[in-house]
């Protein structure tokens, strides 16, 4: 799927990865980021990845979130091909060993080709740090962003005075 | 330090992870982007780490890359206070379990407060990640990063050479 | 909710550590030590965590029991602010990997702020740390203690005693 | 060794954990509070480390601290028969393997015996610790501790001047 | 329980590792080695398992399998006590962190005190070993230990037969 | 089981892990190559396992397939008598501590005795290694293979389609 | 370097892997196997890593050995371009943690994409792996890999020799 | 080499495992205790080892210590054909990761087939359990064995008076 000219593509290895990545996209849609979402994987489909990284900049998106599992390539793998700053999600997928390799592969990125890498299945991260980036270019997501801080917030104090009111 | 109109603050937990982040500031440099650098340690000094996270956006900053070992709370805290967007580097210091603390600390961070985590002591990963986030809006950083990445090609093509012609 | 002139400080970094937390509660209750609850997150609520822990040794606390899950900073920034000991219960959260990111960013302190850590989700066991501190001053509580270890030591007896009357 | 009444008993496994333990005796002796030192293991002594306990809180102590290694039962065991406050330093000693089983086998005591556990030998922090906790009955300990927090705090702050001046 | 003039005692921190430790009595009825059980906890009750590892190779016993789990210190504090042979079965108890603490603080025993370790949860291995260590002495249960090996061996060669004739 | 002149021979180190096997024996009949099925434990009967390992190349296996968990001694002991080449599938069995055990127990082989060794459970990849091998002579299984690889490609454009059409 | 007709394709992701990959060079030449030698980096020649893939069955190759440390992709990139086997040497190269990242983002190949790996480092074993495979169908190989096996056991009969005559 | 009738069997898989098996040889003369010497590997001499555990029992000896690195699969190997007590002696050997492999695949043995397992590089305990279990029978070796006891304990007490006499 696809908003109109969006400027955040995310990309993930299996659909099976889509319950994890929709936190993704459900802060993208409440930041007002226009995004589009496709399955991209880098070892089943290795030439249409390299074309996907090959076409993002000039297609006018400004960053890629790539999520994957176990041995996960894809995050790295499009960082390598495009110079657009790559955040990658590592999924606790089934075969992963407790999310260790999906961290690792995705994480350990040799000197010159960084992947922005965000806690496991934290795809909700991955989309706010996603419209920080374009917020430094754009004040209105900047101000969502701001807002956004001042939610979680209330949310705490509502909580602590929820738990200060309890008679344990 | 700081260049002229810092774009980039670059800070770390001690004077001791200097060695590590000095190859943040060596890429800023190359790829010309303008930054600071400062101490600014959480647990030492956290009024300093509060007012600097606070004033960070309105003193110009884009982006903070922040650095840090052990039990690292920098990058988190950081990112906890200010809305732009910060890079972890997990510094594999001296009382660091082989660099599992720093990472783990950086990397897993709550839903709602990402920290964009490099591979452990990659601060040229952070350098870089940095310029990629301000290349969103400054073309001249963008092709500085597509001339890097050409570079790093160059490089590995000679080595080839040079190993293909080896007598094994 | 806080009992009169509460001695120890229960918080946590969110309402969902409240079942883990629950345990310090008890016990606290069980052994006559007054305290407070509440929520302090460091990283959604910075703000009133750093007033949380400026305050707290003015407002008569003695100990501090903070909670937290993942990258658990909570612990460790309160003992950056305050001077009083601060007890740090790693919880197994659910965005936690197994619990090794909340152990190892609540123990691996460095040196000059320690948090004073038990193992992971023993809330049980941090209230009856901060309780033999209470206890250094107050003959009271070390009473209380006394007698405290002496049933944990018949409820053993008891079951010795039912084994070895089995009839495997 | 024993300063005039001393107040924290700081007990080590092996005299080979000196080095590290040292630690401890260095802030102690900073920060005036008077302790003893001594060697007392687990498994080669275990008659020793039981009277040690047991004549503890009757000699005067106030806060033990145990530094041990590899399976180091020094720690717990301790705890399991006195009611003070044990501050348990993992060390990593020549047969720990990476620190691991330094410190799980001394933080994860089960429910009533509580150890308060610090960083891989991080004795300094345990002396910080037990002087934390004696100052909740004596002022003259938690001036010195607050003073203390303001010399790193000091400490950081030229750094950060130095670096700030660092022409990069 | 006990049998007559039992030559094993089987030994647990809890009485809830005994479905865990059951394993060990029904292979040691198999094998017609006369045991013992109870359950004797280091950290609950030290004084109870100093008296049961000082008396054991006096009262006839000649081997000790010890069961516990978490900061697992039983086997090895048995072990510093009587010069028999003690084997330990790290237990995956409910607070232990998939078993790498009960593991670690039983196997990494410190020079000049063993603890024959088994695999966690192995409370089957740890009998038969026991049954191998009284075999050593005893030739009808060296025999009853071949007749084992010979049971194995069959069970395995019937699956191979089964799985050799399935229709896949 | 046994198609006619199997050239894979697939064994396991128990019954149970036939469900992790089984993908192995299914993509072997989807790619035609055939096979052979047995229960061969190098524990419970070594003697079997020298035997089906010293006449695996007289008997025309070209490739053997050993699946085994926890201490998983299988593939490694028939790696050593046989100079066939030989893939371990690590099985994450029910006595397995997350796989960790059955991963470096078959992959840490010393130099001068290879295990292919594939992902925690892959039994699907072994097959189809062990079919790339015999493609090495055999122009047919070459084919199938690359028809494998354009189904796998297909799958994930239909998904990729379904997903850029999906209105999140 | 490239022999007469190369039979193995040796890559690795930088030359500073090279001290590694020697051995699978070393134990080729041994054992009379043909093969070529290159540097082909998966991030920082993406293209590169592509073509080789690609290219590689027409030209004759009948096996790849693929060395990377860290974030290892090149051999799980490798295969899923080409059908032919592909054996992947975890590299521990200085940026790698311990070897972990090297071993699990190089084992860990999600289904449908096997590669075969070996021990951390043991480029020797993936050297004779590769032999294993050639020798399928290539009896002049088998026989050299037979006599191989023979040598290793012939070096431990004289290391046992010698030791068996030490007067410990 | 071989003293008169030796009780015990050390073997290991490699001469280079000698520096660290040499400690049992030590503790084994010192207790008394006859044992032979000899290197047996699994992996390179599959059949040697096959017929030394066969042989073991017959020949008169009661315990067999192995000591093996990395996928270490001497130890089990020999306990699944002799039904002697096996000790496993896990050594950090060069290939080993930290030593985690070495235990695990010593260790984690299936039901039915225990291997004792010591500490890494713990061959120094290995003897002295190997003498306890001769001891079973052997008064003479118990007392040895108590008399050890009473060493180590002499010791401790000289390095405690040694440290409390220190002036820190």
């Amino acid at each position: 799927m696809s908003t109109n000219n969006p400027l955040i593509g995310i990309i993930m290895g299996s659909k099976s990865d889509l319950p994890v990545m929709q936190d993704a996209i459900n802060v993208l849609k409440h930041l007002n980021v226009p995004f589009e979402v496709s399955v991209v994987s880098a070892h089943r489909t290795p030439q249409r990845m390299f074309d996907y990284a090959n076409a993002a900049a000039e297609r006018g998106l400004k960053v890629i979130i790539a999520g994957a599992g176990g041995a996960a390539h894809l995050p790295g793998m499009v960082a390598s091909i495009t110079h657009l700053p790559v955040i990658g999600v590592p999924v606790k997928s089934s075969n992963s060993i407790d999310g260790w390799d999906s961290i690792l592969s995705i994480l350990q990125m040799p000197n010159g080709i960084p992947v922005a890498t965000v806690a496991l299945n934290a795809a909700k991260n991955a989309g706010i740090l996603a419209a920080q980036m374009v917020a430094i270019a754009d004040p209105n997501v900047a101000e969502k962003l701001i807002a956004f801080k001042a939610d979680l917030k209330e949310k705490v104090e509502e909580s602590a005075a929820e738990v200060e009111n309890t008679n344990f």
